[in-house]
This record gives structure tokens, sequence and C-alpha cells, in this order.
């Protein structure tokens, strides 16, 4: 058999077994559309419930404040255009310089429409400084919206302090939490967020699916707007067999979720010292506060795209920059903001492990990139 | 085992089991984020594009001019907004009264944000004439909007002859063919619509995916930004196993369409006979050109609501009005565009057959329709 370690649980995970087991009976047999009256519709509006009440207790919300989605570009398109378009005296937005482009390009729409937008630069760790962030906002700001953690280099923010920032000059909060929920503990409460994005393939959960949290009374236009739906949020025939998937997935991932954590420090650590140990030069970017399992490093003076393309054919699958797109081959945003010098910035690879990586699959990672490594024709 | 009979396909439709089939490597195994360049992700690619091919060929069109979505609503949601959003000397929308929710509601959105725009009535049959269109239509007019077939009462629209005027006035023609598609013959090229709208779970595809159909060189606002998936049009992780559930079923379906509408013809001559036959009396709605096994009924004196449940009791799913929406009781607005008195209109249900409906279950819903209808407990 051919060997196949799969690293970049940040771009997309496994469906749990059990999450599609779940979901099996909402493809089968019980394809009752969930909004009608009659009793065979009944299991899949009970599922519907069910899966609603599961999802906000992971993240300590109401089961009413969860509005189920395609996925989160959907979610963080709705939670930008939809405060734009609610109607208010306040016009400006706030964001990062290291968001995801599911954010910086609703950003530039609503830009077009003459909604000025300010990019909150980060540190070398790719972290929102808070105090930054004090001198962006002001009275006319209307949402100020800073990812939970950063898909490239897994920093996590202090979206807690940020939040009362916001709130202390009466804007609202949205965080991008795709990476975060189903890996750090999430609870709206905590960290005081009035929306929240997630995307059900990050986590062990089907793709085509995800959510949007709404706090209670937060003004939002619909984003698609039709059949009653979600309370009349967010219309179209309820996806009961993928929301089930996403709700189990999640359930599973938040019970293990110390465990899976503790695993992957260990490879984390593992792979650091394995490479030290190799004697290979690398750097590692991002923040000490990280999403378990996401290693952007850096290997100067080689090409991280030859890098992934060597690792491919050992059948190895790591990402450079984004996952957003595989023709784009500039320097990722994220890479730039940090600070990273061009050298760096081109031989960085993103390595994400989930819960199926073993330790073996970072031994024969070593072992593979020191092979490569030693190999000059990955130079540039 | 208990009586079952599913007459609600118009609302949703069973997952075909080979559309089931063909999902599950990429839900199973094949799980890699198609936009990702390593050769993991070379399978679940192949498998959009070739997804895409036969979706195009299925109505005519080219690969490229297929844009996923989350199934109608986003579709619709998508085309007026999209539209509206694009940039535009030209400001005035027009659709039909008799439109679903999912472009109704969007065109209020529009309304609200000062784009004009105006409600074709229909006749008798829920037909619209397209000389009313051409006394609608001006220089201003931005799109025209007009579904292929109605949900409630399945009236088929002369798409090519309104798409002729509304060219002719250098309008952009879009067609809602959510319940049309995978049922009656769909060519963009001979209907001369410049977008098209449908749903896989209307064809025996999974919930949760559809697609929009864009004519080349039609100006349109990406819907969801982010990564740049769908040619930077609808951005969002490709929901792959959904995409190919959904090409693998209208691909079917449009390959057995002939067989299928004969079996519907003969399901709909039995059904009108036999209640006949058993001298109930009633009347249909809608027009002779209309969507295989669609048939829209109302028993003068009688009430839907009540009509549906009992015939819930006995395993018999149909509907009242339109699936939106359980919660809302009131007349429906195709009914009352049609003219329908408020006796007949509350005396009303929708019974939708599919591939999978025999000779056998109209005989049962005729008999127990026959038995339902002679309680007076039905009666208002």
């Amino acid at each position: 058999m051919k060997r196949f370690i799969y690293a970049d649980n940040a771009a997309t995970t496994q469906l749990d077994m059990d999450a599609f087991e779940a979901m099996k009976p909402y493809l089968l047999g019980e394809y009752g559309n969930a909004s009608q009256p009659y009793s065979f519709a009944r299991t899949a509006k009970k599922a519907l419930k069910n899966s609603r009440e599961t999802i906000a207790q992971c993240i300590g919300a109401e089961p009413e404040e969860i509005f189920f989605t395609s996925g989160g570009t959907e979610s963080n398109n709705w939670a930008i255009k939809g405060t734009a378009f609610s109607g208010s005296t306040k016009h400006a937005f706030i964001t990062s310089v290291i968001e995801h482009h599911a954010i910086l390009r609703p950003c530039t729409d609503i830009e077009s429409m003459g909604y000025p937008v300010s990019y909150l630069p980060v540190d070398c760790t790719g972290t929102v400084n808070v105090g930054t962030l004090s001198e962006y906002i002001n009275s006319d700001t209307r949402l100020v919206s800073i990812m939970t953690a950063n898909n490239e280099i897994g920093s996590i923010q202090d979206i807690s302090a940020l939040a009362t920032v916001a709130h202390s000059y009466g804007a609202i909060f949205h965080t991008d939490a795709v990476q975060a929920v189903g890996h750090i503990e999430i609870d709206v409460n905590l960290l005081g967020v009035d929306m929240l994005s997630a995307s059900a393939h990050k986590f062990n959960g089907p793709k085509g699916i995800g959510f949007l949290y709404v706090r209670k009374g937060t003004p939002l236009m619909p984003y698609a707007s039709g059949g009653g739906q979600e309370h009349h949020m967010r219309a179209g025939t309820e996806n009961v067999a993928s929301i089930v998937g996403m709700a189990t997935a999640l359930k599973k991932n938040v019970a293990a979720m110390k465990d899976i954590a503790s695993h992957l420090a260990l490879l984390e650590n593992r792979l650091l010292v394995g490479l030290s140990n190799a004697n290979i030069r690398f750097s590692r970017n991002g923040s000490e506060a990280h999403i378990p399992g996401n290693l952007s490093l850096s290997f100067p003076g080689y090409s991280g795209e030859a890098l992934l393309h060597r690792l491919d054919l050992m059948g190895i699958c790591v990402s450079t920059g984004s996952a957003c797109n595989s023709q784009e081959t500039q320097i990722s945003h994220v890479l730039q903001a940090i600070g990273l010098n061009e050298e760096k910035a081109k031989g960085t690879i993103r390595l994400s492990f989930g819960k199926n990586n073993s330790e073996n699959d970072i031994d024969v990672i070593i072992d593979v990139l020191r092979k490569i490594l030693e190999n000059s024709v990955t130079r540039f």
C-alpha cells in the first residue's frame, strides 16, 4: 500500500465515522422536508432540533441563537454583509489584516458600497494588540470582526478583551471561529462575542454545512430570504443529514478535546525536536497561544511550493499559505502581515495535524523532510 | 407494516440510491479539499469537474456556466441580489406574483434598497401572459425573473417567449427552474435564459446543494466572496460529495425523463378518473402545461389543512399550498393570484408524485380520500 499521511487538517478533515453513520438515516429513509407538517417530517424536524441543541451546548449558546448555513464562508459573508445591510447610523467596520479571505473579501465588497473598513495590523506572532483596536475604534464603528484563530499560523487572539473594547463603543463583535470550533474551548459568553462563524468540515463534520451563532438581539439582515426556515433568518430547505453530521462530529470532538489537544501537543513537540535533532534549519511562525497541531514552518532558502510537491510525491499532504486557492502562488497575506522576509515566506509550509495522526506519521515526516531538504533541487 | 405513501415530491424527493452510492466515496476516503494542489485532492477535483460537465450537459450549458450553490434559495437570492449589486444604469426588476418566496422575498429586500420591482399578474391557469410582460417592461428594466414551473400548481411558463421580450429591451432573463430541472426538458439555449436556478433535492439528489447557471458574459456580483472557488464567483470549500450526488441524480432522471413523465401522466389520469368515478366533487388548479405528477386539487367546502392531517393519519403525505413553512396557514399567494375563491382556496391540497409512486398508491389515495370526504369533520 502506498504511504499516505494527511497533515493538512486545517484545510479540511476526514469525516468522523460516527458522524457519517448519524447522517445515513437522513440521507436515506428519513428524507422528509423538515418544514412540512405531516408526521413523516417529524423525525427530520426532531433531528434538526436536537442538532441545534447539541451545537448550542458545545459553545455555551442558546439553541435559538444557532443558524445553520452552508459553511464558514457563508457564515462570514452573512456576518459582514448582514450587519452592513441591517440599517444603522453607524457605518464603519474594523477587521484585521490576517483574516481569512472569507472575511477580507466581503469587507472589500462593502467598502465598494461605501462602508469604511479599517484593517488592524498584527505583531510578528500574528496577534492583534488590544490597544491597537482602541486606537482604531470610534463611535461610528458598527462591527469589529477578528478571527479566533488563524488558519495559516494558528495564532489565537484575545477575543474576550477585543470584544470588551468593541462593546465599550457600542459596536457589535463577530469572530470567525472556523479554525477554532471543535479544537479549543469556545464559550460565546466567556468570549463575549455577538456573532461567531463555524464550519463542520474543519472539525470532522461534512463539507457544505456550518453555522452562524447570533446572540439574541443582535441586529442582522437575513442573508438568504425565501421560506421561513431558521426563524426567517436563513431560508432554504434544511440540510438535515449534514446538520446531524455536524452536531455529531462537534459533540464528539468537544468531548475528547483535552485528550486530542494533548495528543497534538505531543505530535507538535515530536516534530519540532525531531527536526532540530536532524539539524534542519527552520523557524516556526505564529504565537505560543495557537490551535493544537497547527505548525507553520519556514525553511529559509527553500521553496515551500517545491517542498509541498516533494512531500506529495512521498504521500504526505501539507499546505503552503492558505488553502483557499491552489492556483494562487503569491506570498500569503498572513505571512506578509507578520513581517516574514521573502526568503522565509517563500520557504514556508503548514503542517496541520488532527486526531487521526500518529507519532509514526511524525517520524516519517521528519525522515522525508530531512531527505528532501538535503536535495538541492528544492532550493531556489 | 404501517402504510406509507409519499405524495409530496414537489416539497422534496427521496435521494436516489445511485446518487447515494456515488456520494459515499467523497464522504469517506476521498475527503481531500478539492482546491488543494496535492495528488490526494485530485480525485475530488476530478469528480467536481465531471459533475459540472454532467450537469451542464443535462441543461445544454457549458461547464464553466455552472456555479454550485447550497440550493435553490441561494441560487435565487444570488440571481436577484447579485444582479442588483452588479452595477448598472438600469434599476428596475420584473417578476411575477406566483414566484416562490425565494424570489419574492429577495425582491422585497432589494425594493427596500431602492430598486423598483414590478410583479406581473397571471391568468386563472397560473400563466404569465407574454403580452403583459411587454406592457411592464421598459428600457430601465435590469432583470426579468419568471419561474419555469410553479411549485404549488405546476403551471409551466412560456420561458422562451418571455426571455425574447426581456432581451428586446436589453434586460437579463433569469428563471427559477427549481421545480422543473430533472422533470421536464431544459435547454438553456432553447429557453434563451441568461440565468437559471436549480436544487438537487427536487430531483432525487441530496438536500443542501444546487446550482445557478450563468450564461457567459452575464454581469453578476459574487454572492459569497472569500476563497477563489467557482471561478471567484461563489466561495467556500467545495461540497464534493453532494455535488457528485446531484450530478448522478440529474443525469439519471434526465435519461429516464420520458418514461417517468409517461408514468406520472398515467398516475395523474388514474387519480382524476378515480376521484370522478367516486363522485367526489373537486376541481384541478393550474394549466394544461404542467410539471408531471403535480396536482393541485380543490375540494370546496372542505379544509385543506384538515385533509392533509387526515391523510397523514392514514400514512399519506401531501401538502397544502407551498412547502415553505408549516407554520403559515394563510391562503397561499399562488392560489390567490389565480383567483380561487376563499372556499376553494381553503379546500386545496397538492399531491405531487414522483418516479417511486405506483398505481396502487393512487388507488389507495382515492379510497382514503373518499372515506375522509364522506366524513363531515373535515368540513368547515
